[in-house]
C-alpha cells in the first residue's frame, strides 16, 4: 500500500479552510509562530519496529490484521506514518527481529520512504533457539562469565549491523536484575555490568551514542541492575562521553519527577534521549500524551529550555523514539496519535515566553510562573502542528486520512488476516 | 477593601476586543458554546474558610500579611474572589475555627457580599483548649466512649451552628486511624466509628446531608478509620439517604482512577461532593489543576456525564469545595487559578460530543474515543469560562485585575503584616 | 514419581534430635503450643493448577523441565507437594486449561493423593482457539451482548465441570477494563458486569461461593471494572450472600493497608478467600512472604482475630490458595517456600497474646500493643510448623527433602526436559 | 531522673534465667554467635535531640508530659536511654534549636552519660525570629544570593558549634525544591545549591565529613532540590572526598529497593550513613522497624556485605542515626523499640551465612539464597541483643525497666506535664 500525494492534496484541500482560519487565530496567539512551525518540520520522531503490530501482555494478545512479516514491511508501515505525518522519519530496529539480509536493499527502500535508521536495539533479555547459553538469571550482570560473553557479543554484532545502515546509535536496556532478595549480589551484578558495557562501549565507531537505559522494575520484580537514572547516570560517567543516559517514560516509580530528571541529566550533558509513551501504573506503553498531557509538556518545556541553554540542535542532539505498545488499537493509528501527542507537547514548550518566565523565577512569582506555564498548555497549538506537516506535504489530520483510505484494509488484502509482527 | 464594578468594567473594556474576537473563535470550534456558557455562570465553588491565610507543613509557615483575622475578614475575602469571578458564591466554615457570635449580621454580611454558606466543617482532630478529652487516640473511632460523645456533640452542635446560617450539609473529615501495627482493633474502630456517625446523622435536619470524607492516610500513618472509597462508601450505605461520600482529591492512594470512583458512586447514588486540589505524592493540598489538568477533566467528564444520566442539577446537586492549601502563595491569588482551572475542566466536558462518545465506545473505537475526549480538552475553553464572567459582571481576567488594584496590599494596609489566619 | 513415606522417616530421623530439642524450646517460649500445632495440621493451603510450570513475563518465558503436561501430571504433582508438607491437599482448576475428559478418573486420583478440589477458575481473558467471540474489548463488560453471553456460559460450563469434581466455588477473575480514556463508560461497564454475575451467580449450587477478585491494573492499565476491594464488595452486595470478595494480595495499589480490608470484610461476612503471593511493585506474584512477612503476619492476625469473633472455622471457612508464578525458581520449590510462609504467618498470628492485646487496645498502649505483635513475629515458630508436618506423616525439612531425593530429575526423566504446562 | 546500677542490677537478675536459656539455645542455632555479641556492643545509634519531644502533623501535635526543656534535659534523656540500653551513646543536635551556651559545660555533661556528639544538623527550612531573610522560596538554592548567604554562614555556624563539641559531622537536609511547575528552573536551583554547597564543603575541618540527604517530597510537593539518592550522588561526587550521601528510610518513592540503593553508595565510597525510621506512605518517621522489619535486615545485610568488602568499621565508618517522631508515644519508649529493632536487623545480618550465601549466588540457586536470608531473618536473635546489653551493664528489656521504674512519672514531677520540647 502506497498514499499517494493526490490522495493527500485532496484531503487538505478539503480541510485548507477551516485550517487556515484556525491557524490565523492561533497566530494571534502565539508569538513567534512562524518559527515554531520550522522547528516542527525538522522534528522527526523515529518509529520502532516492535510496535507496528499488536502488542500483549503475560495475559494474551489480541493479534490484528496485516501486521508486517518482515523488516521490508515494517519499512512500509513506517513509511506510511512518515508520508501522513512527515515527523515519523526514522526507524528504530531490534535485533534478532529484524536483521537484514541486504543492506544495500535495505539502505534503498528506507530512502525511498525517506527514512533514517535511528538507535539499534539489542535484546539480551530473551533466549533465541540458537543461543547457546540463556539469560534466565541475567546477560550483562550474569555470574557466568560466558553468558555475559555472549552478551557482549550480541550487542557488537547489533552495532555492526547498525554501521551498515547507517545508524548511529545503540541502545541498550537491560532486563537484567533479581527478583528475590538474595538472588544477586547487587555490587558484583553492577561490576558486572559496568565490565560488560565497557567492552560494548569500546566497540562503539567515533560517531556513535550508547544510550543506557533504566527502569525500576519489570521483567524483574524485587531489583533491576539499571533500575534509575541515578544508576544509568553512574554508569555513563564511568563508561565516557559517548554514553548517555536515556529517559523512558514508564519506567519509573510512581510520583517521580521526570522533567526534574531530563533537565539534570541535560545539564550535566549526560542525557542520550527518550521512549515516548504514557503509564499509570508501570510501564504500561499507552499511547503518548493519553494520561498525562500536561506532563508531556513539562518534559518538553525543560528540553526546550535545557537544550537551548547549551545550544543543542532540538532535532539532532538527542534521540526521539516512541516505545509504546496498544494492545487494543491499530498500531499505526495509535502511532500517528503519540506522534500528535508529541508534537503538540514540544509546539506548547516552544510557545512558553521563556522571559517573562525567567523573570517570574527571579522575582519567587509563582503564581505567575504558573500563569505562563498554563498559559502556553491551555493554547490550542494544533494548528500549528497541523501546518508544519501541510508545508512538508503530509496530511493535515492524519488519522482522518488513514482512514478514509483504507490503510488496514489494503494492508490486510496485502498481508493477509492472521499476520503476527514479531515483538511484545 | 471593596472591589467597585467601576473597577471590573474599567478592566474589562481594555481586555474585551481580544476576548470577543477569541470567543467568536472559539464559538467557531466548539457545538452549544452558548449552553455552556450559561452552565457555567450558575457554576458556583464554595471557598473554605481556612484556605484564605497561608498554609503551612509541619516544618514550618510562612505566613502572607494581610490574611483575615474574623470570621467577617474571611466572609470579606471570598466576596472579593466572587466579585473577581463570580463564580465562588459560597463560603465553607470550620467550627471552632469560625463559631459566629451573631448569626444574623453574618448572614446579613453574606448576603451583602452574594454568598452562601456551604457545607458545615466539623473538627475532631484537633485538641481545643477547654476540651474534656482528646483526640489523640481518635474521635468518633475512640475506645473510650466519653471521647466519642464529645465529639459526636460537637458534630451536633456544628449542625446547629449551620442550621442558624443556612448551610445544608454537614462534612466529616475524620483523622482517625493507628499509626501503628496493633494499636487499632479494626473491627472494633469501624464499628465505633458508625455507632458515633449513626448519632449525629439522626441529629441532622430532614434537608441535610452529611458528606463523609475519606483519606488514605496522614495524619495517621498505618490505618485510616475511613481510608478509601470502598470503607466511605460501607458507612454511608448503612447510615441512609442523607448519607453521603465526599471526595477529595489528594486523598487517595498513587494512581487511583478517581473519575471511575466518582462514576460508580454517582451511579449508586452515593456521591455527595468534592474537594478540589492537586497532588503529586499525597493530600499536598496544591492549586487545583496545577499538575493533572487532565484528570481534573476526565473526573469532570465522568460527573457530567453521570449527573445528566440520572437527570441532576449540575450546579446544586453536589457540593463543590475547593480545599487546598498553597504554602508560598497568595492565598486569594491561588483560590482565583483553582477556580479558573475547575471551570476550564467543566467546559471542557460540557463541550465533549457525547453522541460521538456513546458511538465510538459502541463500537469498541477506542482511537476515536481518545480523539473525542482529547479534542475536547485540547481546544482551547477559556473564552467560554471568561464570557461567563463578563455576562454576571465579573472580571475577564481576575487575577489580572486582583494585581493592577492591589487588592493584597490594600489588605495589609487594612488588617496589617503580621496577622494570621486560623487554618493549617 | 512417588515420593515414598519411607522417604520421609528416614528424612525425618535425621533431623529429629534437633527438630526435637527445637520444639521444647519453642513450646517454653510460646504459650498454647500444642492448640497451635493443631490448627496447623488441619490447614491447607490449594495449589493453582497454573503455578506447577515455569512462569513467564511478557518479556520472554525461561521454561524449566519435566513441567506437567496433562492434568494428570498436575495432581500428581500436587500430590508430590502435600506428601512433602501435608498442607497442600487441594488443587483449583482453571478452565480450559484444565478441562477433565473422565471425571471419576480424576476424582479417583486425586483421592489417592488425598486432595480435594478447591476453587474452580474461569477464564474470560484469552480467546480460545473455537471461540466465536473476542474478549479483546472485555467479556462480561462487553458492549456486545453476544460476547457477555458466551462469557456467561463459560462460567457456568466452569461450574458444571465443578460440580462433578466436588469443588464447592467458582472464581471470577475478570481482565475487563481499558486502556484508554474514553474507551469505557464505566457506569455501563459496570451494569454489564453486574448483570453478567447476576446469571453466573443464578447458576450457582445452593452449597457454592462465588469468589469476585478485584484488580487494580493489568492486563488493562487505564481502568479494570472490578478494581478495588470496594467495587467487589459493590457487586457481592447485590448479588447474594453466596458472593464474597477474593483478596489476591499483589492487586492493589502501592501502600494499601490490606489487613484492614480483610479485617473489614470479614466483619461484613463479605470475606471469600486469599490468592497468596507477594509483591514489590504490582502484580508481581512473587513467593508468598518473600518481601513482606511482616504484612503476611499481621494480615493472618486479623483473619485469626476476625474469624474467632465470628466462631468461623479457620481451616474451612474461606477460600485459601496460593497465586504465584515464579519465572525463575523451580516451582514445585517455590510452591514449597510459599506455603511454609503462610503457615509461619499463621502460627505467628495464633501465638499472639489476644487478652493482652486487647487489654493494650482498650488503654492506648501504642507501645504495649507494638511490643505484643512484634514478640509473636520474632518468636521462631517454625518447629511448630514442622511438628505438625512430623505428626501428620509428612517432611520435617520439605525442600531439603525434595532435593535430596531428585523429584526435579526424575519428572525430567519421565516427562522430558522441554515439556511446558499451560499458564502464564 | 537517673537509672541506678542497682534498678538495672535487680531487673536484669529477675530475667536472667530465662534469658541464660534463651541465649544458650539461640549460640546452638546461630554460628559465631559470641563474635556477633561482640559487634554488638560495640555498635551504637545515634539519638537525634528533636525526637525527645512529642512529635506532630500539620494538623496537630498532642504533647507529652515530662518533655526535656534545654539541651540540658535533653542530653539527661538521652543518657537514661543509653543507661537502659548501652546502644544510644550519642546525640546529634539540631541548630538553632540546640545552640550550647557553655561548651565545656555541655561536654563534660556529655561525658558524665557517656555521650558522644554525633552529626551537627543545620536548619535552613524554617525562619528564625531574627532571621534577615526568609526561606520561603528555599535556602541553598535561592535565587536571591543574600538568602544563600545567610544559609551558608548559618551551616558554617553549625559547624563551629560541631567542633566544640567534638562532633565530627554536618547533615545538610535542604527543604528546597518547588510547590508548582514554573516556580523553579531546575538547573539554576542545582547550580546554586551546588555552590552553596561548596561553600559549606570548604569550611568542613579536614576529619570532618558532610552529609548530603535527599527527600522526594515534602515540604515541597512538586520538586525538591536533593530530591533522590543519584541526585544527592551528583553532588557529593562534585564537592569531594568528605562528602557523602545520607539515607533517610522514609525519604524514597513508594516501592524504592533503598538496600540495592545502600550497596551502590557502598560500593562508591560515596555512602554516609543513615536515618532510622520506618514509613508506609511518605515521610511518616514511625519507629524503625515498625512495619518493614525485612527491608531494614536486608538493608543490615546489604550493610554488613559491603562494609566487609571494604574493610570498614561497622561501628564507626558510617553515621548511624535515629530520625523518628511518634505523635503518639512515649518518645523514650519509642526510641527503645526502634533501637531494638535495629539492633534485631543487625544482629539478623551478622548471622547470615555469607559462604552459603555466595556459593547460591554463583550458582543461581535462587531458592537456596532465599532461605539463606529467610533462615537468618526467622531466627529469633533477641537474645543475643539482650546478652550484648547485659555484658555492658544495660538491661535485658528496656522498656520494661523503664516502665518499672516509672521514668515518666519521675521526668514529669521533674520538669512538669505542660512541657514542650524543640523539634518539629
Amino acid at each position: 500500500m502506497l498514499i499517494s500525494s493526490n490522495h493527500i492534496e485532496s484531503h487538505n484541500e478539503d480541510l485548507l479552510k477551516k485550517h487556515q482560519n484556525k491557524l490565523v487565530f492561533t497566530a494571534s496567539e502565539i508569538n513567534e509562530s512562524e518559527a515554531i512551525i520550522k522547528k516542527l518540520i525538522d522534528f522527526q520522531i523515529a518509529i520502532p519496529s516492535w510496535a507496528l503490530g499488536t502488542g500483549g501482555t503475560r495475559f494474551g494478545r489480541f493479534a490484528g490484521g496485516g501486521e508486517p512479516r518482515s523488516l521490508e514491511e515494517k519499512i512500509e508501515d513506517v513509511g506510511l506514518l512518515h508520508k501522513l505525518n512527515n515527523a515519523s522519519g526514522a526507524i528504530s530496529l531490534h535485533i534478532p527481529w529484524d536483521i537484514p539480509q541486504d543492506y544495500k536493499a535495505i539502505r534503498t527502500l528506507a530512502a525511498q520512504h525517506g527514512l533514517k535508521f535511528d538507535a539499534m536495539n539489542s535484546n539480551t533479555f530473551q533466549d533465541q533457539a540458537n543461543s547457546e547459553h540463556t539469560y534466565k538469571y541475567g546477560s550483562l550482570q550474569n555470574v557466568n562469565k560466558a553468558v555475559r560473553k555472549q552478551a557482549i557479543a550480541h550487542n557488537i554484532e547489533v552495532i555492526k549491523h547498525g554501521i551498515e545502515l547507517g545508524s548511529e546509535s545503540l541502545t541498550v536496556w537491560l532486563a537484567d536484575g533479581s527478583n528475590f532478595p538474595g538472588q544477586l549480589n547487587f555490587r558484583k551484578a553492577y561490576q558486572n555490568t559496568l565490565e560488560s558495557l565497557e567492552e560494548i562501549y569500546d566497540a562503539l565507531p567515533s560517531n556513535w551514542k550508547l544510550f543506557l537505559e533504566y527502569k525500576c522494575a519489570e521483567p524483574n520484580f524485587y531489583s533491576t541492575t539499571v533500575a534509575d537514572w541515578g544508576q544509568s547516570y553512574s554508569y555513563v560517567q564511568k563508561l565516557g562521553d559517548k554514553a548517555k543516559t536515556l529517559v523512558d517514560l514508564g519506567h519509573h516509580l510512581p510520583n517521580a519527577n521526570i522533567e526534574q530528571i531530563v533537565s539534570i541529566l541535560l545539564m550535566d550533558n549526560k542525557l542520550g534521549g527518550f521512549h515516548f509513551n504514557d503509564s499509570k501504573y508501570g510501564d504500561d506503553d499507552l499511547t503518548a500524551g493519553a494520561l498525562k498531557p500536561y506532563q508531556l509538556f513539562l518534559i518538553f518545556n525543560e528540553l526546550v529550555e535545557g537544550m537551548d541553554a547549551r545550544g543543542m540542535n532540538h532535532a539532532k542532539d538527542l534521540g526521539w523514539m516512541i516505545d509504546a505498545s496498544h494492545n487494543i488499537k491499530d498500531p499505526l493509528e495509535d502511532l500517528l496519535q503519540s506522534v500528535e501527542a508529541i508534537m503538540i507537547a514540544y509546539a506548547q514548550a516552544l510557545s512558553v515566553d521563556r522571559k517573562a518566565l525567567e523573570k517570574a523565577q527571579e522575582e519567587n512569582d509563582v503564581v505567575k510562573a504558573q500563569e505562563i506555564l498554563q498559559n502556553a498548555f491551555r493554547t490550542d497549538v494544533r494548528a500549528l502542528v497541523a501546518e508544519a506537516r501541510l508545508r512538508s506535504g503530509a496530511a493535515l489530520n492524519p488519522v482522518e486520512l488513514y482512514r478514509s483510505i483504507q490503510v488496514r484494509e489494503n494492508l490486510i488484502g496485502e498481508r493477509g488476516l492472521k499476520t503476527m509482527a514479531t515483538g511484545l
